[in-house]
């Protein structure tokens, strides 16, 4: 059994990897839902969206929403509410959003949900939002305090990061299968995502932190910071104002003692010996998924470089 | 004061024709919400948006729906329901039903949707939804009860009409406002819209009846049966199905005393003295709206008609 946490654009590349690896039988995904929103009365759950649609092989090349999307009821909307549309909401996704309220205000839970679209769009892999209770990321910043898809889009992460809040947490509940799912793990995989805002959220949910610890599995994160920087999204800068290194040592110092191991990149190589001197396995490679050739080969590299130091994972 | 009661398509044209009037600025138009129903989780008022897009210029030539439509939240959400998407949605006009389910949800009534709506398309003819409260029209048919959209669209009129509910009717309300304006007309006028499920829906309201009754306002019908059927719509094989005379003499006989007048087709002409004999004013005229002159001039012919019968009509 493999667990991989992981947020949207970065996370669902290696998601995808997984998806087409030799172990896509024994992945489970858990999803951050803190970026969840409301938008129009819609209800929006941008990571498990983009993860399903690129499992499906519909994600736009942009990272997220539909390819050969149209924005005809967005143009619509905008005259209604006399506003920007920050969050582009295409036609084909708004389906998604449309179908997702409606089932939740029939009471089917987020897990059910997600379980639902992949069914019908065709995606095998096994997904669950780390929540079914409602959790948003907020960035608080010298100008106040921020839903995170607003400090991202509306605001393009030009605010200083001061603190990031995941409101409703405390009292949130992993969703069903979640727990279980990390206590049988062999493998404990954190996707590249945004450590703060993708993977944090999930692991601030009670339970989840204790689950991992206790769990036999050994954890491994894959570093989304690659020579000082990230490939997509706010992960850099939003690491810089809050103090951390922005380097695979930030990232390991982040997760802490959940950790076992990292995979950094090729580019990084000059960190390998401090990671290692703080107790970490680490494998060096090319991370950058730049095709599904090279995001199949990472998954499978990084199963079963976690897998031969672990007497737990058989493969 | 002009008051007008009307459904969707065949109303809409009558509605349209007033607002380019000589008298667009006295008019009130009130319409029927029977056939209000939920989509997809959206609440959508078919003949309150065929009034708006047909009086903003942005109805599409079928008779209802945005023009230059494009359906690819629908295609979609076909996949998502495994379900043929019988009533049609349109991108654009999902924006509509978006917004207006949106504003429900915050308690905004649909009195002040409608309103919203207008302001927003740029519509300044005055329009009420019929009642705030919810009313649904529906078919009793050999195959059981349907509503009304389901017979109209899915069913495509096929069964055999053997009673018209509307259920809900009896303990709603008119919306704010209709009572007074009713009160205070000096003209009512019955759109050519089907008498069973357009005009009947808006009279079931409780108190709706009295108040025409004791306005001293006149009050007409514009006979939606010509020559022996209808333009458009199901309004003559249901007249058949209850027993009523597909004519203008159907028509009058439906309305009863509410009515002091009668606008008939030319092709009618034979009924002219039938009607006369039961005590009715009567305009022969063309009444067939093919074109927005047409549609004006008949608004205007239709007014002056009314108000050289009326005193209290200072026009």
């Amino acid at each position: 059994m493999i667990v991989t946490l992981a947020g949207g654009v970065g996370g669902s590349k290696f998601v995808k990897g997984l998806a087409s690896s030799r172990y896509k039988e024994d992945v489970t995904v858990i999803i951050n839902t803190g970026d969840d929103f409301e938008r129009f009365g819609l209800y929006v759950s941008p990571d498990v969206d983009i993860n399903i649609y690129t499992l499906a092989g519909l994600i736009h090349e942009q990272g997220w929403g539909f390819k050969d999307e149209t924005y005809n009821t967005q143009n619509v909307l905008k005259d209604f509410y006399s506003q920007d549309c920050w969050f582009n909401l295409g036609d084909k996704d708004i389906a998604t959003h449309i179908y997702r309220t409606h089932l939740l205000k029939g009471n089917y839970t987020l897990t059910e949900i997600t379980k639902e679209l992949c069914d019908r769009l065709g995606v095998s892999l096994k997904i669950l939002p780390m929540s079914n209770d409602r959790i948003a990321t907020y960035i608080h910043t010298p100008d106040g305090r921020f839903h995170f898809q607003e400090y991202l889009i509306q605001r393009r992460m030009s605010d200083k990061v001061l603190n990031i809040e995941y409101e409703g947490s405390t009292t949130a509940s992993p969703s069903p299968g979640v727990l279980d799912t990390i206590s049988e793990a062999g493998i404990i995989l954190f996707a590249p995502s945004n450590p703060l805002v993708s993977i944090g959220p999930i692991l601030s949910v009670p339970g989840m932190k204790e689950a991992i610890k206790n769990s036999k599995a050994k954890v491994y994160a894959i570093s989304p910071i690659v020579n000082g920087g990230v490939i997509k999204g706010p992960a850099d800068r939003m690491m810089r104002d809050m103090d951390m290194e922005v380097s695979p040592i930030g990232i390991a110092e982040f997760y802490g003692d959940l950790l076992d191991g990292i995979i950094i990149d090729l580019q990084d190589k000059k960190h390998l010996s401090a990671l290692q001197e703080i107790g970490l396995e680490v494998l060096v490679t090319d991370t950058i998924m730049d095709s599904d050739e090279k995001k199949v080969g990472l998954a499978n590299q990084v199963v079963e470089f976690a897998a031969s130091h672990n007497a737990k994972a058989v493969l």
